[in-house]
């Protein structure tokens, strides 16, 4: 499949296109949402979704989009590695804190797996949350 | 295999045990440690690196455990949810910051799916980093 | 490792071929067979396993492709995607029914996160099956 | 945390279940509906997607729960599968199609690891997609 | 689903259970071929390969359960970690062995997301294989 | 992020590479550790993971090598599959040690989701362990 452009989307396209680039005042949306352009529903719903919770909240947007990255990772996504690392920039995160970030990711799988290995119980202090 | 409690571990695991409880301010270690225990090097490299990267340096020590979480749910390793979640909550994460949290893992492994269906080829901007 | 082609192939896995070729209606078998031909023992017992079930049987042949591409996007195989997706086409898959597969994708990837995320407890009536 | 059910719920939490009742003629929402209510934003959007994807589409709706149900045992999900397994029944997944799901679920899992492992490029015939 | 005994096996699935239980010396075959009788192609197709593969061959016998194991704990599978475990020790696995074989888990998970967050471009010379 | 290479290293980053060469006996590191020299602690910790852990003990070194490869592939990282298969055969490991790798991979795949699909209950024989 190729990206819809602008030029060449439906009006139920164009009106998230539209969204998208007001919301984050952008001049272009990014090829993320120009293939998702395929399933006009999906599209509408995705960027829904994400719109409602990946601004500040509860917790703050650099937080969030660190926790994307992390998880794009884990997954091997080199699209949404590469998507979510620059908006993690852009939302303030400096080399330090990437750096760090990758840490916490290579000991979150190194132990993760340990605790699989050993299957070790839940410590019954842990069970009340 | 079994846990490994303070009175039957060699001097090398209670060396380590002992930092960890000195460190946390805790009676006693959690399961994970006195499961690793079985092998006291990998014990011994476990704690060191993750005293050294989980306390506060350029990214705080909640948004760590927050990001720790994450990992664990994705990877769907319950242990590692069951002790990270406490901790994350002993550092202070309220409730809504933890519903806030599993929202952003729920999107993200939709969306990373999504990038893979489509084989999205990386934005030009993205490239940078 | 290289691909190995029928000129070159021993007498074992020319038989593969040959019944691969035969069965599909094909002049060449693709490449993930001529790699897969390093281990003429394996090679035998993939394709045997994979002319047994994928052909239409209790589930029709396209359903169970369309499967397979959601397990190889899960699973983010490269080559997978490419080569069921092609397969699902080649069965009848419409661009649109290949677009509410990766909706479906997308969601299942979402809640089996969210579902792991809460510890959500099975229902009494789900214990049945 | 704990399920959430109808009685201690909010008016935007009810007005979702009261819709998810209504849309699939239940009497009560299952358990993981009743831990999502933790967070009413994403409990909204998740039922919202849910609702207008798995319905009847380009694609029958048991097509998409085995699909479904096919991410679920890849993922390892307890819950998913046993929820997911449930709905295809009541869709109409005779034991002999589950099964032969299962069977496909092996194969998928298998072969996108073989194609992992040898590295295998993606055919020129795969690539008009 | 349940359990299929050899009371009530068909004359195929008996077949298999027969050879399994010749070819193990094992009174019963375990619960793994019980289930995946439900499927009677399968059934075949799979233990025709496992009984194939696993047996000594290029790699000794426990080299490959190990590597079973390894896999085992990536994926998170209870009954394939119980079951190979089980299975490492009868071919003579030590426990100092299998305390080595969770390190070398953990560090292989955690260097694989290292790897993935810099996105490591492959050196020159690791392109000959 | 780019490559750090032994001239514009930090002295710590230097200590690590030095000992990495003198370890492995090669004049230049390859590039993951060049990448993960942007986290000098954690380009510390691995090392000293890896060098501890990764030669010779209960478990040979090319079996070591051989697990790191069949995760490698299970997780489906190209820099590590590339990495460890070279070592591997610096180890001794012939072609037709990896093809039976491979299939054993392939193998465990399969069979974990077909345990997970039928949520096969644990023997009571394996329970011991």
């Amino acid at each position: 499949m190729k990206a819809i452009g602008y030029e060449e989307a439906s009006e139920a396209v164009r009106a998230v296109f539209d969204d998208i680039k007001a919301t984050r005042k952008l001049d272009d949306v990014n090829n993320f949402w120009k293939y998702l352009a395929h399933d006009p529903r999906m599209l509408a719903h995705v960027w829904s979704s994400v719109k409602d919770i990946m601004g500040a909240g509860s917790l703050d947007a650099l937080t969030k989009e660190l926790i994307y990255v992390a998880i794009s990772i884990t997954n091997n996504c080199d699209y949404c590695m590469a998507s979510h690392s620059f908006a993690a920039r852009a939302k303030g995160a400096s080399e330090a804190q990437l750096n760090e970030l990758y840490a916490v990711v290579g000991l979150a799988n190194m132990t993760n797996r340990l605790a699989n290995a050993y299957r070790v119980p839940v410590d019954e202090a842990f069970k009340t949350g």
